[in-house]
Formats: structure tokens, C-alpha cells, sequence
């Protein structure tokens, strides 16, 4: 069944590989096999478990390239929902051979086989169709093998009348969208963001003695605690997690099981929430079937607003890296309070030149975030009737933002935050040259003089002690006593 | 005290009133009395309660016009904000008389009057200081009147020793920011989106039996019933008064207490605690205080947060609306299955031309609301340190797109969802006109007798019916009873 | 032909006024008239200009409040348009003595009386015919007053038939956009740039010689002068009017004579070119007919793109005022190369903080811009067909981020720039305790040793002429020749 | 120098490397070679030319996974900037063999050799110096290679000291955006869009006699030609292609030259001007020197107003695709006045559902663009003193979004646009069924007796003809005479 491509030119009709996408694979040697579907016979990669539609779909969408392909992700969620589907059919009417081979195929699509048998880019038909006879064509084809069938012949496994057995694009798509962002949410963001927060508040503890100036509208202001800073970063990354949980409860709702409009036309009763309590048990996480499958199908406002829960966590996070690397800008000329870990070489004339590259890192990705957010709004305001056709684009958007927050947190944690130290030399230095620890003399020597005492001292560029004693209103040790920062930090 | 204006320019160093802000106002005969403050003295309006402070604004941030003012929900919740603080303080240390005035001058606020002496601009400084300052003078002055005081005098009511006391502009502004997000929240947006959802569910009950074509991809597609298709609007709207729901804890956090930096300073241990449990006492609303104060004042992705919640309503309803009015296009060259109410007079020409004019405004609202999340997020991601210092711009945007999507709501539903008639005759026509029915067929004729006949029907034009039955599959009789639309609404 | 309100309930059938919108008016005593339009009859306040459809809109559209009025400049647009219009219409067939009422009374709208009678607001409907028909109805009524006539008679100067006389609001509203947008451009923003541009030009010039630290990833790096730095800013300026002036020549395009989709059914041919010929000749801007009217009713294109321009320009000026107010941050814990200017009174206790509220409002508006620029491009990409009914909420974007944008650059200039002082003391004390300078040391005593000085100065703490004096590299007079940041600042 | 890395445990300090990165290739039997830079030595794949920094870099930013490496036209441009660099420098003081090297190995990587030596991730530090050290590292080893040197040696070609000589990566990375995002849109974007609009210009001229009803607010309006109604799309794009050239002045402006902080120090004069003319020559496209290199390392604002292009032209094609696919709606049951191309299988029940799969991925990109749009504007607009530290992801945006706009643009043309057809006989019906024809009377019937007519056809629904004759108002003859269409579609 195997041919070499070029002695295929002399067969009418059959249309020769989509030369632009493969051109590296594409060798004088590249063997071929016939698949077909409705519209005809086309050749597909020998050594492809993809079919018909698949190839079509890679010849009608050369837009973007390799890197643009539909997110693993989604992939590995279609093989939970096919794997699902098969076994609850299995109960009812599918051929427990077929189904046992349907899942052994899934299986081995989660475990991250056959990762170059979906070339598929995000740039399709907006229902994800081809994608998911991309799943079908795959597993079906290797169930095939399985079973040792022959590649190609749809038997004993047909893509579409087993492997898509009672499922449609229009409610499969979304069921793997949302399976995909939960898992990835789960596995990834979540336990990257509580990393961050652990190492945050590590740094809290570490950094609770810590006197240091604070900063209003960049201006000097009252003291507080490095710690306290600190807490301020720890509490933002807490309320980050609240917000992507609190997100998740819409997200758990599957549409499996509203085919292609909603109404579940094809299904037996009951197969929706079939299938999502089997991917609820084989993935140990809550999803249920949706209670409106219209809305399931026709919007995807789920996707929105996790994306919403990411766009707020880039916020909190632009905030973060952004203030540590203004605390650690120096080491001479700019704040100098924080140390920042040194992973790459700074300049090799200038020394104690450490470049806050993670948070460079950090912030870049908090700006993709923000503007994943925007596409996503865009994509999801704009469904028609029965189907939003944005579906591609709202998932990679989603589950891109979910992948950068969260390795760039196990980034910024590892190679940043854990290893951040105080310089407590300079810290203590701009406290005590701020003229705002003033607000503390009030009681001993009056308000009217305090203010005469800051003044001189920021007339004349003394310290504020300086300029109180030589206004002969305190003696030094008095002032020692009662200027003192630590009483300063928190209410009386 | 009253002087005329033009008297005055023989005294030295008073500067003249804005002139740009005031034209309307400035006749030769505008009274002006002379407010001062640590720089100096300035002319004020006789007839405003306002101080130097607020005068300086308006000279110094000309910016925008009248129609820039802050939103006065800032200003309402700023009053509630003082009389809680008022409250609580005379608890401890401030004059019962004093504390009293000011109660009745913030109540009087919050009731709605006064509200022309509140004419500072949003883009002032960001930490919305000078409306701070501009609520500290209005309350004091009006409580020296209340008290039989002389405006301007500072006594017996000082707008800081007293209206702000215990308080920094740097935690009342975050505090009046939350207080009026979710005060506009809950008695604007949820009850408006209530309304939606009942209207819709009105209609989903309205229109259950009718069976109408699904459309995927603008295409064709299997049935489903009018009241189906409602219903994932309605769930959209219930999804969205879950969304902003899931956004309050958070809002419900105030940051009153933190003072300057979040440190507490100058407030008594308690404090911060006492005037969230004020607050949450006299608005009915479950306010607390804030678990971080750092965070409170140096972050505001809450706001951040809720917007995104307003941002994903605004995605639903632009499906919602553009359905709508593509459904109701039309009279005779669109879809026209729905009759939208007419509101306005259509062409003269054209009779039977509504224009969807609430799916517009809707839709246009959407566009604003998405455009005021970006502005939100944008502000929100460029904190530096102790503060964020876009206070004002936050909180503007919050608040438009709350009001725009509440009245937007409203207007929609009265004007328009409640007055939607189905068309049934051309539901019915087009129902029975499309092609798809034939899946029906599959059982009786066989999949390749079915595809003929619908391909035959499609080639020529003609129905589905005259097809089958001049192919000689079936008689015009069984053609009926096979064919039954409602049998095709749900699972088996 | 007035009445008494309260008299009125008899009347069956007439509508009372919308009691919200004008609450502040509605005294018992208000009178009002009855107007009709196709749809029956309407009250309408006697004191007002505007006919039956525009009393309807403000009763179908109780969206957002007065201050989401259609900004004035489309109302002065929209009066140039009618006053071109009705000069044209008069050399062909209007009665001139109708045609010199109309542009009377459409000069008097331009001049900036009548305000009061354009009420409505940008949530309506999305052709914006609303707006056109209350422009009609004033221009006509105040018409029918010059010439002697009854309000709302319609005679001798109807909305209809002699206002909107070869027009429709389809191409009528987008031409307004398009001169109000030019003219808003060219008489606000552009001068408000090239202030702007002006005031950092002078401080490139008095900043010229003062030689500081450069920092990049906010890091120590090599010298500069602080009037380079300035001029950096200056650029940027340079390059933003040039970015809005780029984007006019799709602005100047206008779409009157489109009439209803863009065919230009009932004009006379070359209606488009004389309106816009007059239309420039009235404005001494070069507006010309639209090359096609269909591109001009359906997409608004132009708008984004103008938006884009001011997205471009928010960009430069958010970097302006942050680097502004980090150089101007301290007094004695920041930067401190820069004083800004003060404006308002900084804490009375904390002498020589200057909040840099200007730098804050600045960057509050770039928020604000970014926002529009995003619910432009979100109204831009949705039209259907002939045309785009996003029209309002487009213009009201732009037109509030030109005048923005404007307002705030003329404040930032007056109130901040041309007051900015350097700190040359620090700038100085900064420049010389850096590390960076060793780089100048290479040729005299070899990159070992430099490498050697700067790191024992990093580690020590001391300044890189003592670390290389200590090493005996070098004398103290050796250094001070070598060491010559002078010669830092350019190529050799 | 190659060993196996398994032997290589016992080797104190060498790190091994990255484990996540390369993991599908990481046998027992890969060879690696020992690299240094001044932080230490560090192990690197044998088979690559890259150097310690890029090895340093993947092992510190392990964000996002291969598909996020630095587009390869940045890496193309680098090369484009070393070889001219490499060029002029050779005749001041770089030896000409190696200058030649360097020149040789640059144009292999031109030429799209060695892509894999180029693994680095976009999120990195903000000003891209790690891929500026890669490009270095690879044209250093490749030259040393070509000169018969030993890899890792730095001799005879350093890094650094050679490849890198007058440049700095702040200066040579804003180079290299600027050249990848003109070639990238010479090449690549305004070619497409020039297809594009081609072959909407066959379809104006194809079209131009097939009279349609027109639609407004998506309700009937007055006749056009389907000629007409695709001349506005066309003029849309022939817009595009003028606003994408609007951008260009700009990004021609190259950064190289300005080092570190935009001084120029270490170059020698004329070095900036004198590498822009090599880029240019070598291009033939019209780059120059920027007018302020202080500016262009400072501020990328040429980016983002080139990105804001990208996004007006986005809003366009989203117009155009979607208007198609509602034109292209049906077979039955929407509107099907055209038939776009069959690309794939449409559902094998539904004959003539042709799924709108182009307008779909254009409408996906669309979103992507504005998205990616957003993302660029938050980068823009936060850089800090001499140094926008967004470089990467501003860059990576605008190439994601030519690339798209572009390849979508091709597929959209070829696979939708060519193809498209009118369905003329339903054109036709939809025309002669609607009632706005009706206008056509008046100059017959007078305007009520078309009034009686039309609404009676309204509500009758019949025909409009049916109407007038059945009230006796005209022969059909008459009507067929007075009621022409193609005389409603122009200006008298």
C-alpha cells in the first residue's frame, strides 16, 4: 500500500503533499499512502497516522508555520474526551474490541506519543472540526493498527463512526478546550503561582526586621518594614490563586453531549453526563456535565474569563517584578536596596552590574498576557446562533497565557525571589537620611519647629539630626530616643 | 467677606479664579471669598463650599472639561467613607458636636445634595488626593455651617485635623473606591442583569414549542426550538451575575486603616476594623477590612479584577444583541424570524424597517466596556511601591462600564426583549424549506437514497419533499410522518 | 401653542416627557409644546429647539447621563456639514432664502450657542441618526424662528426636506466624525504637541552640558548628558506629530454623498464634490470627496487608524512622565536629578516632597487612550454591510483621547517641563560614585587591573578613584586626568 | 574536545545541561564540548555552534517550550546587521579574513542555514542580549570553523571583540528589529495584500452588474451592485497597504550606532551612518540612521505605530470576511447571495453546507492582530530611562501579526475570494421581493399612494407589485416600466 511519492504523478486526481509545510520531510523518498474522504483521494505521509481531512486541512491553511500549531494541550484533552466517549458507548453499543483499542490509543496520545501526528495549526475552520478529525483520524488509524488492520481502510475502527461515535466537533471542541484549560491550570499555573507566594513569604519572615523608607507617588514617605513590602507581593500572588479558582467552576462544565447545535440530537440520554463524570474520574477533577449545552456550544465566555482571572494575575505580577527591579536598580546610581540574584555575566567593565533579567522575563510575559486577554475578548464577542467559530484561537490564547505565567513564576521564584537579599547597609542608610522620620518630634519639640528643623536639613542637605541639634532644639541623645523608626510601622 | 471679583486685583498675591473652568459662571458679579492653604491664599467662589485645595486642582489639571468630573459615586461613598471615620473616632477622641456636623454633612452628600461642589476633574493626581482634600473641605465647611461657623474659617471644623482624621488620602481613596464599586454593583448592575435574565427566561418559556433551522457557521444546520436557543442567552446573563458576584469578596476588602503606606500610622490599633464594620453597618453591604494593607493601597487588581468581570459580561451581551438583530433582520432580505419592537420611525419609504437600535446601543456599550477593561488593566499593572497612583483613571472606568451596562440593560430589555415576537410563518417556511431534515430519512430510505435526495433538491431548488417524492423513495404521505422537526430537538 | 405640563394629563396620547433626564428642570411650571413626527405626537420642552425624534431618543435611550452627551465637536461638525450642504443645495434648487436661515443658524451652533439643545447622548442608535435628526430639527426650528415662523410647524424650513436636503445620516454622521476628528486635530492636539516639543527642546538646550549616569535595565551604565536624555523625549514628540499627521490624508476624506449605502441615490451628481469642496473652503482644511462611498458608510477604518496615532503617541508619553517622575523621586531616598516643579502643597511635615501630580495625571490619560484605542478597534471591526453602526461610540472614543491627550500635554508642559530643574549637585555626586567610569581607565593601566579597581571599589564601598589610588595604579592626579566622562558622551 | 557527557560526572562545576529543553534529544550518546564566559565554563552540545551565553540563557529561561524561540527574521536581520558591521568595520581596523569569515557565516544564517543554533526562548532579558550573543557565539564558531579554527576557542574569531566590535546589544537589537519587520512586511505583507486586493478587484469588475439589495442597520435599504458593495472591501485593503507604508518613514530609522545608552561611545564617528547604507545596500531597502539614537534604544514607538497599522488593517479584513460569510450564509436559511469555494467535506447529511473556513481563520487572525496589538502597546509604553527592555515580545508580536495578516491573506485569497461566486437568481429574488423599491413610485403614485402600497405588501406579504395592482394604482406593465433598480444605483 506503500508507494514512492514521485511514481504517483502519473495518478490522476490524486493531489501531491502540500509542499510549503513539510519541505524538510519532503526527500525524493518520502513514501505515501491513498487516503480519502467525501471529497476524494488524497496522499498522506506513509509514516502518518493522520487521514484524509487532516491533509486537506494542512494544504487549505498554510498560515503561520510549525510553531503555530493547535497547543498539545488540547490534543492530549481530545484523547481524554474520545477515551471517555468510547468507554461509556462501550456500554451501551459500541464493540468493546473496538472501544478497548479506541482507548489504548487515547491512552498513548496522553502519555505524549504520536506528538508529530497533529500538524494542525490554530489557523482553521473556527469550529476546530479538522482538529478533531485530526483526533479521530489518529486514533482510529492506530486503533486500526492495534487491532492489525490496515492503515487507510477504516476498518475495523472508522474515525467518524466510532472514534466520533455520538459526538460532533461543536460539542467535542469545547469539551476538550475546557478539559485542556483546567488540567493545564491545575497541573501548571496553580502550583507555580503557590511556589512563588511560598518563596514570597519566605521572604517576608526573613525580611520582617527590615526598617526601610517608604515610597508614595516615588516621593519619600513614612517607614516600613522590608517585610511588609514583601507581604504586600505574597498577598497579590494569594488573591491571583482565589481569582483563577474562582473561575474554575464554569470551566468545570462540559458540553459534551450537545452535538451539533445543543440539543443533543444523536445521543441517548444521559450520554452527556455520562461522559463527564468518566472524565471527571480519570482525571480527578470536578467537571460536570453544563447545564445549558446552548450556551456551551454558541459561547465560550468560560474562556474570557479565566483569561480575565490571567489578565489580573499579569497585573499583580507586572507590579511585583516591576518593584524589585526598581529596589534593586543600582548597585551606585539607583535604589540599591535589594540584591538580585546574578545568573548571567554582567558587563565585564562594570562590576556589581547584575541585570534584572528575570524580571525582564517576567514583565514580557505579563504584557503577552494582557494582550491574549484582548484577543480572547475580541474572539469570544463575536459568535453567531449556535456557534461561537472562534474556538481555536480562545484556547491557544488561553492555555499560551497559562503556559508563560506559569513557567515564567517558576523562573522569576527560582532564579529571582528565593535568592533576592536585603542590603540592609543601604537600606538603613536612605532611612536615615529621609527628612519624613521629622513627623516624630512633633510631641517633644512642637510642630512649627519640627517643620523649621526639616527644612534647614533639606535646605542646606544635612541630616535631620544635623539640623535639630544645631538649631539647638534636642540634644543628639535626645534625638536618639525619640526618632525612632520601629515605632513608626504600624498603628499606636 | 463676600468681595467682587474685580475688586480684587488690587490685592497682591491672590491669584484670580480659573478662568477656562468657570466661563459659563464668571459674570463681573461672581462673589469670591479667600481660602488658604500651605502655599498661600486663593480666591474660591463665595457660593461653594469648597477650599484652597480644591481651588488649586481646578487651576492646575484643566483637563477634559466638565464632563471629566469624578464619578460622583466616589464622591457619595468618600461621604460614607467620613462619617464612618467621624463615628468612630468620637468614640475615642474626637468632639461628639464635631463628629455630629460631619455626619450630617456627609449624609447630606450621600443623599445627593451638594453636588456641584465637587468639580475636580479625574485626571488629577493619582492618588486621588485633591477629591480627597476636595470632600475634607466641602463636609468642613458645611459643618462649620451647620455649627454657625464662618466658611473658610477652618473652625470649629478643620477639613484635616477633624473630617480626615485618623485617615490618609492614600487609604480613604482606595476605600471610597471599593465602597462605590460595589455599592453601583449592587443596586445598579445585578438588579439590571436580573431583569435581562428574567425577560430572557420570559421568552425561553415564550417560545419553547417553536421549532426552528440551528445555524452553525452562518450555515444551516439541524433544529432546535426558539426557546432553546433563548436559553443560552438566559444562561449567559446568569453566568454573568455569577461572574460579578465571584469578583466582591475582594471589593469587599478596604483598605481604610493603612493610612500613608499601609503601615497604620497615626491610627489607633482598631481603627481600620471599627470603620469596616461602620461602613458595612450603614450601607448593609458585608465590608471587612482588608487582611493586607500594603496590598490595599499599592495594588488595586480588584478593580483590576472586577472589570475583567464586566468585560466578560460585555462579551456575552454583544452575542446576545448581535443575535438578535440578525435574527430579526430583514423584513423580507434577512433572516426575519424575530420582530424587534419599533421604537422610532423607520424610513417612511420602507415600511416595515426597525432598526435594531437597543441591539446598537448595546452592542456599542460593549465595545466601551471592553475598551475601559483594557484602560483599567493598563493602570492597574503600573503601580510603583507603597501606591498606585492611578487611582482616579481605575476607578472612572470601573464605574462607566457598571453604569453603561446596567442602563444599556435596562433600556435593552424594555425596549427591546420584552417586545420580541417570534415570526412563525417564516420560522416555520424556513424550517421546512432547509435541507437538513433529511437526516430523518436515513432509517426509511437508506443514507445513500437520503443524500440523493437532498442533493437533487439542492441542485434544482426545490424542497426536500418534492425531491424524495419525485425520486419515487417515498409518498408525499410518508414523506410527513418521517419527517418530524420535533423529534429532533433533544437526545433519544 | 405653549402649556402649562401639568395640564396636559388630559391630553390622550401624548407622552409625557422623560421624567429622569431632566429632573433638575422638571418643575410644575415647566411648559412645553407637542411635536409629531411619524409615530404620533411627543411633548417637548417649550424652551427647546429639538423636534419629536429627538425627544423619542432621549426617552429610548436613558443610558449613562449627561455626561455621556455626543461630544460638542460632531455637533459643530454635523453644523458645517448642514451649512455646506444648504449652500450647495442653493445654487441648484433650495430656496436661498431657506438656505441662508439654515447657515445662519448653523453658524450660530458653530460659534457655540445652543448647546443645551443637543441633548442626547453617544448610546443610541449606532448610524447616529438620532444625533442628525436633533441637529435637523434645531437647525430647522431655529430656522423657521429667524424667519419668523412657529416652532415646530416644520414651516418654512422642514428637518427633512430642507436640512437634510440630499443626505442621509449614513453619510452625513460619518462626515462629521470625519471634521470634527480633523478639525479637533489640527486645532487642539497638534498645537498642544508642539508645545510640548518646544518646552523639551528648550531643556535639551539648557541641559546640554550637564554630563550624568545612564541607565539601562535600570541599571548603572555610561554617561550621558541630561540634555540628550531630554532629547530622546523630544523625539519622540517629533515622531507623534508626524504619526497623526500621517493618518489625516484617510481623514480628509468624507463620505458626504453616499447618501443612503453609498450610491448616492437622490444627489445630483457631483453633490460629494461640492459639499466637500465647501466644506474645505469653509474650514481652510483640505477635506475632499471620498474616493468610495460604500468603503466610507461601512468602515470607519480612518477612525482606527487615527486612534492608532494617539495609542502611538499615549506610548511616548507615558515613557516621558514615568522617566520623568523616577528622575524627579526622593527628595533624599530616590533619584533625585530631577525637581519637578510644586504645584500644590506637598505634607506639611515631609518639606521637599514634591508629588509629580502632573507626571500622574499624564499617565492616567495614556491609560484612558489606550483604552479607547482598543473599544475603537473593537467598533471598527464589526460593521455588516453598507454600514458600520458603531459610528458614535468611534467618534466619542477618539474625539475624548485628542482631547486628552491635548489638555494634558498643554498641562504637563505649563505646570511641569518648562519648570523642571536639574539637580546638578546630585546628578554630579551620582556620576562621580559610580563604577562605570573604569571603563576609561582600560588604556593606562589594562582591563585586569581596571576590572581589579572596579571590583574591590564595588566590594568596599569606597569610589573608583580610591580603590585604583589604594591599589597604587595610579596617583590621585592620574585619575582625575584619565577619568573623563566628558569624553564618554559621543564617538571619538 | 568532544566527550560523552555521561563521563563527564566527575567533572566538578561544569553544568550539565538543560534537561527540560532538549530532552528528545538528550541520548546517552550525545557529545558535548566545554564553553566559558565570564561567569565559568558550561557544557554545550557538541553539534552546535553556540557559545556559555546562549547555553546560560536556555538554562535560565525555561518559559514556554520551543514554539517560543525568536522568530527567525529577527535572527535573519542579525545577520544582515553583523555582516554590515563586519564589512565597515574591515575597512577601519577589522582584519579582513576575518571580517570575510564573518561575512560568509552571516550569509549562510541569511540563507536559512543553522536554524537550529538559535534555541533561544523570546522571554529572556529585555533588551535581547542573549540572542545578540547567540548570533555572536554562532558566527564566531562558524567563522572560526571556516577558518579552521577549533570551536569554543573564540579564536581567530572572538565573540565578543569580533563579531560584536562597535555594537552593543542595545543598539544591534532595536537594528535587528527594525530590519526583520521591514523585510518581513516588503516581503511578505504588502504582497499579500496586494493578492488580495487584486483579486477583490477582479470581483468589483465581475460583479458590476449584478444589482442587490442593499443592507443597513442589516435591515433592507436601497439597491447596489454587488460590484459596488466588493469595491468597498478592495478600497479597504488598497487603504491597508497605504497605512502600512505611512509606518515605514519610521521603522527605515536604524538604532545602530547608539551602543549602550545611545552615546555612540566606542565607535568611531560615522560608524552609525556608514552600517545603515551597508544595511540598505545590502537590503536595497531605504534604511538610514536614526535622527536620535537615544530615542531609537529608548523608546520603540516605531513598533508600535507600525502594530497599530497591522490592527487598522485587521478591523478591515474582519469587515470583509465576515460580511462574506453573512452573504454566504445559508444554502436554504440564511441569506446565499454568494457561494464560496467547497474546500472541505461538509457534513455528508447537509448537501451545499460549505462551512465559511477562510473567513474563519481570517477572523481568528483578526483577533490575534488586535490582541497581539494590545500586548505591544503595554511593552511600548513601559520602558525605563535609556533602555525599553521589551524588546523581544514587542518584536515578536508585530512579526506574529505580519506573518498572519499576511499567510491568511494568501489563503483567504486563493482558497475563498477567486472562487466566489454570485448566486444571481436568489440576488435577484431577494431584490424584487423587498418593498424598498417602492421609492421608485413616487414620482407615479404620489408618496402616500406608494405608502398605502408598500404597507399593505408589508403586511400582506406579497409582493409589491402584487400590492399596487391589486389597489389599482398601476398595470403591471407600468410597475415594470417605473420600477427599475438599476436606476437607484448612482446619483441623477
Amino acid at each position: 500500500m506503500f508507494r514512492i511519492a514521485t511514481t504517483l504523478s502519473v495518478r490522476a486526481g490524486v493531489r501531491p503533499v502540500h509542499p510549503r509545510t513539510f519541505s524538510t520531510a519532503s526527500s525524493l523518498l518520502q513514501q505515501y499512502r491513498v487516503e480519502k474522504d467525501t471529497m476524494g483521494e488524497l496522499q498522506v505521509p506513509a509514516d502518518r497516522y493522520w487521514g484524509a481531512q487532516t491533509q486537506r486541512s494542512l494544504q487549505n491553511f498554510d498560515i503561520g508555520g510549525e510553531t503555530e500549531r493547535m497547543p498539545y494541550p488540547v490534543i492530549k484533552a481530545f484523547a481524554i474526551v474520545k477515551k471517555a466517549a468510547a468507554k461509556v458507548n462501550s456500554e451501551t453499543h459500541l464493540d468493546k474490541k473496538i472501544a478497548e483499542a479506541i482507548v489504548q490509543a487515547a491512552d498513548e496520545v496522553i502519555a505524549g506519543k504520536h506528538k508529530d501526528h497533529f500538524p494542525l495549526v490554530v489557523w482553521q475552520t473556527g469550529s476546530g472540526t479538522q482538529t478533531n478529525m485530526n483526533v479521530n483520524e489518529v486514533l482510529s488509524n492506530r486503533a486500526i493498527e492495534i487491532l492489525g488492520g490496515e492503515l487507510g481502510s477504516k476498518k475495523p475502527v472508522h474515525p467518524n463512526d466510532h472514534v466520533n461515535n455520538g459526538q460532533s466537533s461543536n460539542d467535542t471542541f469545547p469539551t476538550a478546550m475546557h478539559v485542556a484549560a483546567v488540567i493545564e491550570i491545575h497541573e501548571r499555573l496553580i502550583p507555580a503561582l503557590e511556589k512563588l507566594e511560598k518563596a514570597l513569604q519566605a521572604k517576608v519572615a526573613e525580611f520582617k526586621d527590615i526598617i526601610k523608607i517608604g515610597r508614595t507617588h516615588l516621593q519619600d514617605a513614612t517607614p516600613l518594614t522590608l517585610g511588609q513590602e514583601f507581604s504586600g507581593y505574597a498577598q497579590q500572588v494569594t488573591y491571583g490563586i482565589e481569582r483563577v479558582k474562582s473561575a474554575l467552576p464554569r470551566l468545570y462544565n462540559l458540553a459534551q453531549g450537545g452535538t451539533a447545535v445543543g440539543t443533543g440530537l444523536n445521543t441517548k440520554a444521559g450520554f452527556d453526563a455520562k461522559v463527564a463524570e468518566q472524565i471527571a474520574k480519570d482525571t480527578g477533577l470536578p467537571f460536570k456535565t453544563a447545564p445549558n449545552k446552548f450556551e456551551a456550544l454558541a459561547a465560550h465566555d468560560a474562556i474570557v474569563e479565566a483569561s480575565g482571572a490571567l489578565n489580573t494575575i499579569a497585573v499583580s505580577l507586572n507590579k511585583i517584578a516591576n518593584d524589585i527591579r526598581l529596589l534593586g536598580s543600582g548597585p551606585r546610581c539607583g535604589l540599591g536596596e535589594l540584591r538580585l540574584p546574578e545568573n548571567e555575566p554582567g558587563s565585564s567593565i562594570m562590576p556589581g552590574k547584575v541585570n534584572p533579567t528575570q524580571c525582564e522575563a517576567m514583565t514580557m510575559v505579563c504584557a503577552q498576557v494582557i494582550g491574549n486577554h484582548t484577543a480572547v475578548t475580541v474572539a469570544g464577542a463575536q459568535g453567531h446562533f449556535e456557534l461561537n467559530v472562534f474556538k481555536p484561537v480562545l484556547i491557544r490564547n488561553l492555555l499560551h497565557s497559562v503556559r508563560l505565567v506559569a513557567d515564567a513564576s517558576v523562573s522569576f521564584t527560582d532564579k529571582c525571589v528565593t535568592g533576592i537579599e536585603a542590603n540592609e547597609a543601604r537600606i538603613s542608610s536612605l532611612l536615615h537620611e529621609s527628612l519624613m522620620l521629622v513627623t516624630a518630634l512633633n510631641p517633644y519639640i512642637g510642630y512649627d519647629n519640627a517643620a523649621k528643623a526639616a527644612k534647614k536639613a533639606h535646605k542646606e542637605g544635612t541630616t535631620l539630626k544635623q539640623a535639630t541639634v544645631s538649631l539647638g532644639l534636642l540634644t543628639p541623645e535626645e534625638f536618639d530616643k525619640y526618632v525612632r523608626p520601629e515605632q513608626m510601622i504600624g498603628p499606636k
